[in-house]
């Protein structure tokens, strides 16, 4: 950092403007930034100068004004930085080297360099990054969630935004205005680069947007300001700090800022200057020629190691478990329901524990999540019908010291939010992402509210851990075992109230004794003639398919894997052994447990006789049963597969 | 249709206001409707009926002014009426009877019955319904797409689009505002139903949204009426219909309007009347309490049959392949872009033919639709950062008598829309969709780029078809193949330059006689040691793992799956025929070739030595060989892969 004490009383707004002298300083640290993003963009042969240019002052102003330094940016209280236009990464990596983050030479060199951490769109390996982005459009959704566990933290932090102006058309961004919005999150600050420039042409062309009105009309104060001039830059962020009500700040800036034959170029959006340009943009920006041979050597040298970001255990008393007995009936929905309202209430309020919060797509009723929000009235978030915000949301929460569970039909937890739960995966955040009513179960809703796909969709990312539980039992020990667990994980459950699945001797499987283990297979009924393996509710149908096989004298195994992307392949070897193998699931018979299984056996190089039961098209609306039925998927047709492979 | 006579000058707008008599006309049709949507509810045993009550009037209105009938709804020259809000399904059936487009009793019998048409949520299977919803905030997209390919083909005909207030706050309606508006689609209507009431409670309290001012902010015009007073909203409609920008009418209405114990309460959402509850509901709605016994007495009987929505078939001419020699380097994306707008000149301006529409996201020099952009400016549509409308629009227009091909990058056309092309699918469109830059060769751009799920995700739905080509040459093909084909197709290419792919001869393997078979097996070379499948441009690499091996004495023979997921599993079994097999892919290994070759091979019965290469891990940004090296997915990776198998 060049000359922080001459900045310092600029830090959390500290001054009453900035002074001449300030403005100097802080211009030579942004035009070392400049030539810093024009020499790494040109090293790497590849990157985005132009918009790292514009967006140079904001990122100056930003890191002398917020409480985030080297020091405290893996703390939970401090502000944070988010960075929405991820593309801009070299105007933010080179930010962060002049304020101390990171060494300059390193990144310079090696942007974009295999195995670096200074990947092309920032990401949270490195120091002082917050949010990893890149897909426009959910910054402000991730500021949000940052916002809103430091309320329920009782933190008194700042978060800010910046975005570009082509991404403002993106229907994520209304949904977490009006988030921010409807709970007064005024300690948001967004800011917009607003250089009229994207890949295509000019904003105004590719695709108009009164930006003004759009925020304005979401409940937004409004401010402008010129984004090259810190006196202004830091005016109007002072005035936003001071507002009721999250503002926006559109930051009028020019594209290429500071290099004459990029400024206002939309081809420098996304190239590198190279030859007699690039010595010439050197040239405009002070630098030194000379300093390109000496970086792209190094480039040749050690990677540079990036930051890791585990996420934190929970600190929570996840209570005891609640057993449903023989005579007990029980949705799934409601065992998880009930558990996440007990283990909320019992730690609610006392001190050092995590706070839990609840986010709710308007279902409320239906995903269960009425008991908690009775209970714990201030940690429950309705965010209405904006699942893509709330995704995110429920992302960056998670990393920002509470335990988010945000509880919606699979449709739309998964299916329709999918790329902002790869996101959260990226991120290495902690989402609990409790998906109700998955499967044919969803019964009379019909095929666009069937759910069958959520174990392939988490299947393609490597973090998230996905349980499937088989009764309520399962449910409640999953549930609390997932609240008190770092890490992004999703508990998949079904519409239909099912009974305890009991033992032989009518005690409950999953009661006292039980201890739910991620990945393990579950061995419901033991037989040595052929095996069932279920995923989830289905299992009771598939005990009871092995029940009036046994009549006929065919003795089944039943297994049980709530965890098919955890489940260890010699475990189910080892358990089948090479009997014939059913495999029955309420999801895609082609991307799901048995899919997985199959995987696992062609692996290994063995054969096993198998038939896998599943869906295999889209289902009916009907009673479930009817919907099962018609699907194939009927405790008679379980029985029919299991005879046909003796 | 209880009057048509009486109304028919209401149809087009033909008359200058609805008259007192034809008010009673239709308040005594929408009476009819409304009891009808509480009888069957009540049959079905669930539903939402109070939506339904709210919107009665408004489709009624609908179905007299807009030309759309029981004998033109299925062809294109007409208008098209789009419910967004498709849980109001017994209301719109209920008047899709009343106006004879299906038969009263058929559907109060059998709605949501396993089997029958009625699902819970409108699908097209429904003669009168022109997009399937369910999924909320849907709709307006799928208007625009109608309106734009109305646009396109010449048709001066309307759209309707009616939606709930409930689902106003979902991003994806803020960015098919702004392409209406942008396209200034006049011939766009739409009509909110304003009841202030959702799941969870009052609209203000769950979501606050400015609804007058959010719709004006993207330029909309915005008007306001009863939405139960038929004179009204004929006369606002018909004031909407002459407006030169597409203009939304909020229809102030009643939740549950017309039974006295279902107005304003939120808890009839989603749920049916039942026992003295119904009774009075009948008695209110001026009904007959014994017909509930024998409509549930049909209920028993054979189940009614749905319409056949089979894509049409576009009518081009797909002139003659470009052919890529062995002295030809190209990019798999810009053989596309060249074949694209090849075709698209060819047939643009002759009578008869289908159009080509191309979408872009702000990606055309990326995706290389700048060449069709140039050569057919009028069927190009810039669309903007919106990402979720886009699918939308692309999908309607499909079934609307064009061939949409929207090309994106790979993370946003299909992990950022999973949804919506799910959405597609269930409506049996034709989109056409190019995913570009997909797997690590997207390269320096990083992990949130790397579209390495594509085949996974388009493997859950049951009517997509996916071609990955192995070079230029075939990407020729296929692209000339998926135009003249129905349905939904998407093409995944890379972004690097590749060799076109050559036979040992140095004869261009997809040159001179090459026709693509989709779900076909391509062999590369012979060789009866072990063989390698590859899919997408690694293909070519793996033949260089061969050409290696066969120095060492070892043949390898070499497969492409272009197509896996259509990969017939005996065409596999044979080729491979019990040889040692090594899977190859830039996708995540668990997810694609490997796992659907591992899924055939373990259902077979049989067992092969198999390794799957493939992506482990979210991958590094950097020049893509080096990303593919540190991934273990080199020539040399394969080549070592195959020799630890023998």
């Amino acid at each position: 950092m060049i000359a922080g004490n001459e900045l310092e009383n600029l830090r959390n707004f500290g001054a009453g403007e900035v002074t001449g002298k300030q403005a100097d300083i802080l211009g030579s640290i942004a035009r070392s930034c400049r030539l810093d993003a024009v020499l790494m963009t040109a090293i790497a042969g590849s990157g985005h100068p132009a918009g790292s240019l514009s967006s140079a002052d904001i990122y100056n102003i930003l890191f002398a004004v917020a409480d985030v330094t080297p020091s405290n940016c893996c703390d939970q209280d401090r502000d944070r930085i988010v960075v929405s236009h991820g593309h801009t990464s070299p105007g933010v990596y080179a930010a962060l080297a002049e304020w101390g983050f990171i060494k300059r030479d390193e990144v310079c060199a090696n942007f974009r360099r295999a195995g670096s951490p200074f990947q092309g769109h920032v990401e949270r390996d490195v120091p002082g990054v917050d949010w990893g982005t890149g897909n426009l459009g959910q910054g402000l959704a991730a500021g949000v969630g940052f916002a809103l566990a430091d309320r329920v933290c009782g933190r008194d932090s700042r978060v800010f935004v910046v975005m570009g102006d082509g991404e403002q058309p993106k229907g994520q961004l209304a949904e977490a205005r009006r988030i921010a919005s409807k709970e007064r999150l005024s300690s948001i600050t967004a800011l917009i680069d607003r250089n009229h420039i994207q890949i295509c042409g000019r904003t105004e062309d590719i695709m108009p947007a009164d930006i003004e009105a759009i925020w304005a009309a979401d409940g937004w104060g409004v401010l402008n300001c010129d984004g090259h001039d810190f006196a202004d830059l830091y005016r109007t962020l002072k005035k936003a700090a001071s507002s009721p009500i999250p503002t926006v700040i559109i930051c009028r800036t020019i594209m290429g800022k500071g290099v004459s034959f990029m400024e206002g170029v939309p081809d420098y959006h996304g190239k590198a200057a190279s030859g007699d340009l690039l010595v010439q943009a050197i040239a405009e920006l002070g630098g030194d020629v000379g300093d390109l041979a000496r970086l792209k050597e190094l480039r040749t040298g050690p990677l540079p190691e990036g930051r890791t970001n585990s996420p934190e255990r929970p600190v929570l008393d996840v209570g005891t478990p609640f057993v449903y007995g023989a005579s007990d009936k029980k949705d799934c929905r409601g065992a998880f329901g009930d558990a996440l309202a007990d283990v909320a209430s019992r730690n609610a309020g006392t001190p050092g524990r995590t706070p839990i919060i609840a986010l709710d797509c308007d279902l409320a009723p239906s995903v269960k999540l009425d008991g908690f929000a009775k209970k714990c009235p201030e940690f429950y978030f309705q965010t209405g019908i904006q699942e893509h915000a709330t995704a995110t949301v429920a992302g960056a929460a998670s990393i920002a010291g509470v335990v988010p569970v945000w509880a919606d039909f699979g449709v739309f937890g998964i299916d329709e939010a999918y790329n902002q739960q790869r996101l959260n995966d990226i991120n290495r955040a902690s989402a609990k992402v409790v998906l109700t009513h998955v499967g044919l179960d969803v019964g009379e809703d019909g095929m666009t509210h069937q759910c069958i796909d959520y174990v392939a969709l988490f299947r393609n990312m490597f973090g998230w851990k996905v349980v499937v539980p088989a009764d309520p039992n399962q449910t409640d020990r999953v549930t609390r075992w997932m609240l008190g667990e770092p890490g992004n994980i999703c508990l998949a459950v079904g519409r239909s109230v099912i009974p305890a699945i009991l033992k032989g001797d009518g005690a409950p499987i999953f009661g006292d004794g039980y201890c739910f283990r991620y990945g393990g297979i579950d061995v419901l009924r033991s037989g040595k003639d052929a095996a069932i393996m279920a995923m989830g509710q289905i299992a009771g149908r598939a005990l009871a398919a092995a029940e009036s096989l046994a009549k006929k004298g065919i003795n089944v195994r039943v297994l049980h894997s709530s965890s098919p992307l955890g489940m260890k392949p010699d475990e189910l070897l080892d358990l089948v052994s090479g009997r014939p193998l059913v495999t029955c699931e309420d999801h895609n018979v082609n991307t799901g447990l048995g899919a997985i299984a199959s995987m696992h056996i062609a692996r290994s190089g063995l054969s096993v006789r198998m038939k896998n039961l599943g869906v295999t098209r889209y289902g009916d609306s009907g009673a479930a049963s009817d919907v099962y039925a018609r699907m194939g998927l009927s405790q008679h047709d379980i029985e029919a597969a299991v005879e046909s492979l003796l």
